[in-house]
């Protein structure tokens, strides 16, 4: 029943709600002597926080994070690191009107079954703000992977109908754009779709993709802690999450083997590439070298400012209009949520690798 | 490293490989007192055996499931079940050609790198034959959510181009072709596509959507555990998986909040129900109490006759043709493994959820 | 390599090193409707807390605990609950002098062997101000137990050579005095003995015992995860801790069978009791109904204000003599400490159980 | 509830009643390349099994074991290895009387307590026999161990009144004589002692004396994951232990500061050496790279041919007389159990390890 930790060797520990005190994250394994500081972190949050764009949530949080061990003299020292983001802008008095009503889309009613009762400020736990702890977790699991050339970058692939064209391509300008997208045109009719949208109460959906370059061959424990399958998992951990693709995704199913089968060869250095990636990046849920991709399907927000018909806990059928602050798209803002979920897939199924075999144990050991 | 263990309270821990003696589960934490034969189990495995339709692999096994332990008078323990299924039919000598090569879209390249080395006959481990495990392990957790009502039913809902028509929709057809599809002309449509598969020595990919009624609400720990991350990981867990979807899935990306909300409300009886079923059945990933709706994508076999350019284990790049028996689809006897990992996934769910309040430990010990 | 994590349903997660800013505990999977507040933690936290005694450490340390998440309106949610203590006595510059040396008797030099370095300040991890954080999990635990009938107590049994007399024993006088014996006559004699040691610059040993009534019968989940074998390993993690026994304990050793089967009868009201308890309280690793009763010894505190050979990061043998603050003796502050890991213990082994046969299931969810 | 799995990294996974068709074990997560036959795990069987001297049960068990996956071409592949072990010589109808009878000393009552009933068969899951699925993991764990250059060596401390002498330690003979006792004298007392207590229908108890040498410094996983108290645990968790020690143990209770710290130094080869060991291997709950020592307190064989008062499940007192095998004492077949179980605990311990500082990990990705 304890779902908040996530890992077996890089194991994090997330805690906090919308409005409480605090939200915060223990990470616990990072090993001994990886360079940390509040400024690695940080950088991540500030891609998360709300109040940034004429998209998001205009509540207004510095997600500033403290660390309150773990750390000393500007290294891990191998013991649980612990990372506090105090909530400064809760506005309690927005949801006592919904107490007692199952807001259609949210958590309320399946809270309330598990639990028999919940916090009914802003969601509770089940808040997008939790992710903030996330981010903040995969922050330093990032730092080590960086230390291994490994690198994790994602953007938003399509909102509603505006989907981006690969030849338009733009690394640099995923984050010069409030939608994260990596493509200047894509970017702008996006824009003008999401403001037709607000104009009209409502909210949108999109897809994000996400891409490790890389990653060593071998990460992922067959049968069921494949690379593949954990990475299914973190990213449908994130609220709003609907779907994963690896590679070919679901359009692998249209596929016939002829098309399918990525073929391997030799270059000239002697190196292994792949002539297509439909694979993704892993091969019977192990990593293969070759770039990992992946993608989610995101939902549109539930919480929009129109009558909707619903029930309450008196066992009455209502009308419900939501007040209240709240995104009219989460998608730019779960971007570095899948990043952060990436990086913490990965740093564990890469500690976990190291006892494959036993000439590892040799290296270490003799 | 130990990847082949599965759940926390309902634990099933599979072994065995493809060409090796025998293959196997062991069952640990299943409640005492479930009613339980080898009967039980073995109607499951019938559906997933080899050599059944013109349409899979040729090799003949019985799959014949023997209880070893945990089971007294009928009833299980309480104590580890072990199950124990073994291997008639082996051909090993088909393998020795393919003993220094890299196959296509098998795994052969990613466990040397992870492991130094490989048991190369049929894939080893990696092979599909390790699902039988996964089935028996399955069956019994089954039977445990069947003496709570809970039903689980799963189909192939499409071929390569050839989906099904939920105005054809016939649940007692699945049971009766070969393709378990649960429409009689898709089915037909289905059959000659792959018939001229075959001819061209190609593979076909497809998808299998699976459905549970009757869950109770409250399922899924948040915020890792969640219901749909869970069966995410169960589901990206089967061999040749590449996708899964809840509910909308991907759709939902296109979506606005106006179309994606499902609005509850009490019916005359003061039951909740649904007027639609965007979310799938979860909402901040626990189980709201409706019908739970995931689907998968399946890739297409790798194994094909067909001569393709690969490497092998000395650096050279080479043309490989392989023979031996492999399935043309994967799909249909991926049913019942998709059916089995949703009934592990839940079962252990529905355990962990009887500590979620305080009350339930109250009327368990007061 | 992530040890700070406790327990499979009733989990806790501990952080926090002797000097840095804060210790603190997440409890995951404490079920929801729990009565809480800072005063039932608080509590046990100053039963630990230093300098309250001449027997122990002068560091004046107030322990002032904070709940920031996982309780709402005095209820536990079932969400992670976070629990933060601040350090506000530090003296960091009493620890520059050890930076390079390894004391004897305390941790420094294993800290370095397996993480390559340490933060040197007052033990850092090792430090045994780490089990506040425990205490403060422990007490959550205990609410729990408590609203069930179950009672922890746990005293010093003995200091040195002076040992309790269990014809002297008054369990209201455990709070009474700083050394936490339940005997007025030992806990004289044995400050006396405390009092020569401090003179000579010395430290004491001793033992600490722990029963617990009222527990159900069948806790415990063979065959590894048995009541005592989990008890064992919660006694041992704590610092100092030598030795743990359950019930008769090493005497066993010398006994017979005729001697040591404790035999069951029902009485008058047809209640199942005990004619002896060399058990201990469990059979086959599983809980009986009748009292748990363990014991564990604690050496003596290795800081001692007397020369002692030992050597440094430089590969000298060189003499130490530790300055700075240090206990006399541990053992009267373990006794929360002990008192906490087994409401932890027991605590996760109540909720496992629950799921140990169909009924229980069914009471829950028919 | 699952409690037969035991390991984080090196996991195994055990199986199996007393007259159940057979026992056996999974282990998953050995390394890949580590040479095992059935040879190994055969050598350390033979010492556990019973009917070999006429201090231990009569039942002839060849205990023959078989590997059913996980190695090919006699090294571990790195997937799941399953041993198993038919039973072939258990007399069920021996067991029917007991049926409604709850033994003294026995897990009877606890089991049913539990379970709601249990298999009444020779203590099915609770009985010595299951030990054998663990000593068939632990060779295997011991295999990687000794490649390392680890040794484990455990022997009789003490039967009854009965105790070594360190002066007459004999290494070679404790496996020249039934009872394992490294001290010729010594064993010949105890003999005398049991065949006088057999005649009186009595059992005894009696210790056992384990030490580990060779083992790296680092091993262990501060604050709960101790290397000591993952001892306690494995050693707590075997059937009829009653207690366990590492180093001084309870003696520790009663000595001082001055002495009870063990002084380290370097030797003339710069070696790090202990003047003393009262820490037993381990400090601050990681391995010191001097000997681990422990021991652990077995009780006196519960079955006696004697008669004894007790209940039934019907609510009556009765006296029952246990007729059938038993052993009048289990100390000399635990030896092994105990070796098994340090091997698990370590193996796992010294993988985990591996990823306790950057420097590592770096060691086997650049």
């Amino acid at each position: 029943m304890s779902g908040s930790i996530l890992g077996d060797l890089f194991k994090i520990s997330t805690w906090g709600e919308s409005h409480g005190k605090a939200l915060g994250v223990v990470i616990d394994g990072c090993p001994a002597g990886v360079n940390l500081t509040e400024l690695d972190i940080q950088a991540d949050l500030d891609r998360r926080k709300p109040g940034q764009s004429p998209f998001t949530t205009p509540r207004k949080e510095k997600d500033q994070v403290e660390i309150l061990s773990g750390v000393f003299k500007g290294k891990t020292t191998g013991t649980p690191i612990s990372l506090i983001i105090y909530n400064k802008n809760q506005r309690s008095k927005d949801y006592s009107a919904l107490k007692e009503v199952y807001r259609p889309g949210h958590s309320d009613y399946t809270y309330d079954a598990k639990y028999g009762f919940r916090d009914y400020r802003g969601s509770g736990r089940a808040s997008g703000r939790e992710t903030a702890a996330r981010v903040a977790g995969g922050a330093v699991a990032r730092k080590l992977l960086a230390s291994l050339g490994i690198g994790i970058t994602a953007y938003t692939y399509s909102i509603g109908p505006v989907t981006i064209e690969k030849t338009n391509f733009d690394k640099d300008f995923i984050q010069k754009n409030f939608l994260y997208m990596p493509d200047r045109q894509a970017a702008q009719q996006a824009e003008e779709y999401l403001t037709g949208l607000i104009k009209g109460n409502n909210s949108s959906g999109g897809k994000i993709e996400c891409v490790v370059d890389n990653l060593p061959a071998g990460l992922g424990d067959p049968v069921f802690d494949k690379c593949d399958a954990l990475l299914a998992k973190a990213m449908l951990s994130i609220g709003a999450v609907k779907a994963f693709a690896i590679g070919s995704g679901f359009s692998a199913a249209e596929m016939t083997g002829h098309q399918h089968n990525d073929f391997y060869n030799y270059n000239e250095q002697g190196k292994v590439i792949k002539q297509s990636n439909n694979a993704g990046g892993t091969l019977g849920g192990i990593s293969d070298g070759s770039q990992i991709k992946i993608q989610v399907a995101v939902k549109p927000t539930p919480s929009i400012e129109k009558t909707q018909p619903t029930i309450n806990r008196q066992g009455e059928n209502i009308d419900l209009n939501i007040k209240g602050r709240h995104d009219p798209i989460i998608v730019p803002r779960a971007v570095v949520v899948v990043e952060a979920m990436t990086a913490l897939t990965l740093t564990d199924l890469l500690l976990k690798n190291m006892t494959a075999k036993l000439e590892n144990i040799q290296k270490i050991y003799c």
